[in-house]
């Protein structure tokens, strides 16, 4: 296997005009926490794989015994009508250079549009401000052009307030899409340097629910929320008195702080 | 050389639909162990030598005062009519970088599909649980697909038990398999920070001896397990009163701890 | 996006035999100061932006709230009749790899003397001497022949007394130059290991109006002088007392002991 | 300049047969040292220069004031009658990554054998064996084949008495001439972790001088090798009392101690 490649199932229809959401791994796991609990919830059908020798080399290995190699999934999830067709792009990694970072996220933004004829892309990501976390988190944004913005005004997304570089698939896609025309934007959930970010998450998860029009459940996203704020007492019990580790910061609202790494047991 | 290339012996015959081995440096060398162990007590023939641009850029030095390039290597076990043709895999290194381990194991794992007709490939590897060890090594398996995991029924392979990535050629190659529609499965020693663990690779050998049909002695493994615990106790007895070292975990049955690049002398 | 593109203006006229400047990010930061100061002080129009799968994988986060894929820049200032055609590049970021870095800055070179027709190459960079910095910087040159450096007697650029290696743009392109037959020369501001030197850029941009017989006013530089000249008399008085620490040299004139990716908030 | 290239002068006459000696930056940077040292010696003509995009992307500081790209250069020796031509490879760095190592020497190899008709390669490079050195070096050897081992007899360089690895050129190249039939040997200078080793470049010197049967002065690195005993006595002195720190062994003959990148200043 010499180049990226996309296996799309034969019955593989994408809908009209569908809106992507991609999130993938990254800060806080924002991205790939959103993805995942948007097909989970829309119930989405698995349409196609990507494949990629600039992806880690490695397989994983499936609770059923079986194993299967490292990839990005599509999902769509049908139009109710009054709902848009949408593609949900996902997965275990991102590309590790620079040089497979573009390859990857070309071929994705050319599937999302020549393919699948997406007429918005919305990429999710984590935005670390450095700051105390509060349980209500902020959700900040990045668009192609200051018409885009627009069509956000009856949420809560911040556009202009974030700084600085957006990091992988979060940044490159919406980066292309401006250079092709396309209309995009990248939403990041607030967060700190923390392993996965549930409440980060629930908080992109109700500003998307918005400019989608769609009623989505957090739910889910509440238990490992709650969960992960148990831990995180627990923590800071232990390290009553003792001085605050690197790594560690002030959370309320649902993240845990994990050295790089380390995954609360109910992720598999 | 800028490709990967394999270089055949004129008179290779690889035997009827043989059973491949593939066990590359890695966690523990569980992978090179077992496989050279079979090469010796087989009495394989090499029929082939794999060169690559991406693996690292070294010679080897030999006793008899030659040197030459590292590679991987290919050998044939024939069949005696009762047990199968084996077409074993093993070298000195991995690639590097993830494009070059997809480029060597596409080929590896081509050579034997299409070239030599290998209807089921295991790789072999090390699992670190992050338990302490016992003398009797556990063995884990994942496999291609759920039918494939039946066939193990009659052993102690534990599938479904391990979690998390398999890195290299031990993870690549069954995963192309699956794509590939070919059984595979990669058998994996329990290890821990080992650099090389004879005590896995012997209960791994335990395992493969009952899947393939074949009498295989251990004795050989038995021999490094014992002069490895013998050098485990001399630690032990240096250290006694010392604090637990890092990467020093308590360790029955013959793998000792060794910093990184540190080989016994018995391992030329 | 598999190769460094440019795109080009469709009414990109870079005037007669222009002067090319180049400066990027580097040490110091001197390159990318003293380009994004001419650019400014000279008014140039924006004629081309340079893009790659070398340069790291990021998109920028914009005040407009928009965002855009990083890149580099070229800018064109009009020949006054008396002063001549100027090139001007820079931009975020360089190439990441060896091969990265000779891809981008063949291009650039080729962009530059065979597309533009220039008969001149500046590149700016920073260079570290160890010593201890004065308020008046000095600046050292390398140039592609001895020929080229008698051109410079009329300034205080120091040829021949730098010494080392040169990474990057700064020594790429003016190497090529060399190889084709073409005019290039490197000036470095002596900076320390500091992450913006406005000090250094300074002395830099006076040299360099005397080579370009252009009146270059140097205020903008003094302002972030200025500033970074009080941050540092701040971190003194909350050191004193205190061990000197990793890199924090006695510098007056302007530029502060910053950690590797720490930014004056001025600079956006 | 997207692949290695070698420029060759118009008259370039190799000689007939020529013995080629390479001799690049590496362990105790004793294949250059050996390298450089045998073209001032015996008077070498410069015939070409090797550029790569696998070579760090660095330009030269030059004293004249003029800088130039990072490259390998070949020189070569008129036979005397009784001498044999020679063909010596040294240059400022070797490339960076296995893929860029293979690419660079292979083209060496091609060049010398294919272009130059090389019947005979030496490369030379230090070997390091954590034991004490002393005055007299040891010279170590690994070679294509046993029958060139043979006429090493009269010679005190020790075949099949190093072990592991050879890293870049001084490996590659003679492994390349095995695969490709032609006769090699690495020659290593024995060394520790030292910079700039004249005093294993020496023992080398007086093996080759053997082997080529050319009378070759060591007087200059007689020179280095007092100038850094001076200096070794010198920082022993400063450190008396001091316990010993990492990268300091005892040695005499001629090597000093220096970290990575820091160069006697007699080198330019």
């Amino acid at each position: 296997m010499d180049k990226t490649t996309v296996k799309l199932k034969k019955n593989a229809k994408p809908g009209k005009s569908p809106i992507a959401v991609v999130g993938m791994p990254g800060i806080g796991n924002v991205g790939k926490l959103v993805a995942e609990h948007l097909r989970r919830e829309l119930k989405a059908k698995r349409i196609g794989t990507i494949y990629s020798p600039h992806f880690p080399h490695q397989a994983v290995m499936l609770k059923s015994g079986r194993l299967r190699l490292v990839n990005n999934v599509v999902y769509h999830v049908k139009s109710s009508g009054k709902t848009p067709d949408l593609i949900i792009v996902t997965g275990d990694t991102q590309a590790v250079t620079p040089e497979g970072q573009y390859a990857v996220n070309s071929l994705i933004f050319r599937l999302l549009t020549e393919r699948f004829g997406c007429k918005f892309i919305y990429t999710i990501g984590g935005y670390t401000t450095g700051q105390a976390l509060s349980q209500k988190r902020r959700v900040f944004g990045n668009a192609t052009s200051t018409a885009i913005i627009s069509k956000f005004k009856n949420t809560n997304i911040l556009f202009g307030k974030s700084k600085g570089l957006i990091w992988g698939s979060a940044g490159l896609i919406p980066a292309f899409a401006r250079l092709g025309k396309i209309d995009a934007a990248c939403i990041m959930g607030e967060t700190a340097m923390l392993e996965i970010d549930a409440a980060a998450a629930k908080a992109v998860i109700e500003e998307l629910s918005k400019v989608l029009g769609m009623k989505i459940s957090t739910n889910n996203l509440d238990k490992i929320i709650k969960k992960t704020d148990e831990i995180m007492k627990q923590l800071a019990q232990a390290n009553a008195g003792m001085p605050m580790q690197m790594g560690q910061m002030p959370v309320e609202g649902g993240a845990p702080v994990l050295e790089q790494g380390g995954r609360p047991s109910y992720i598999r």
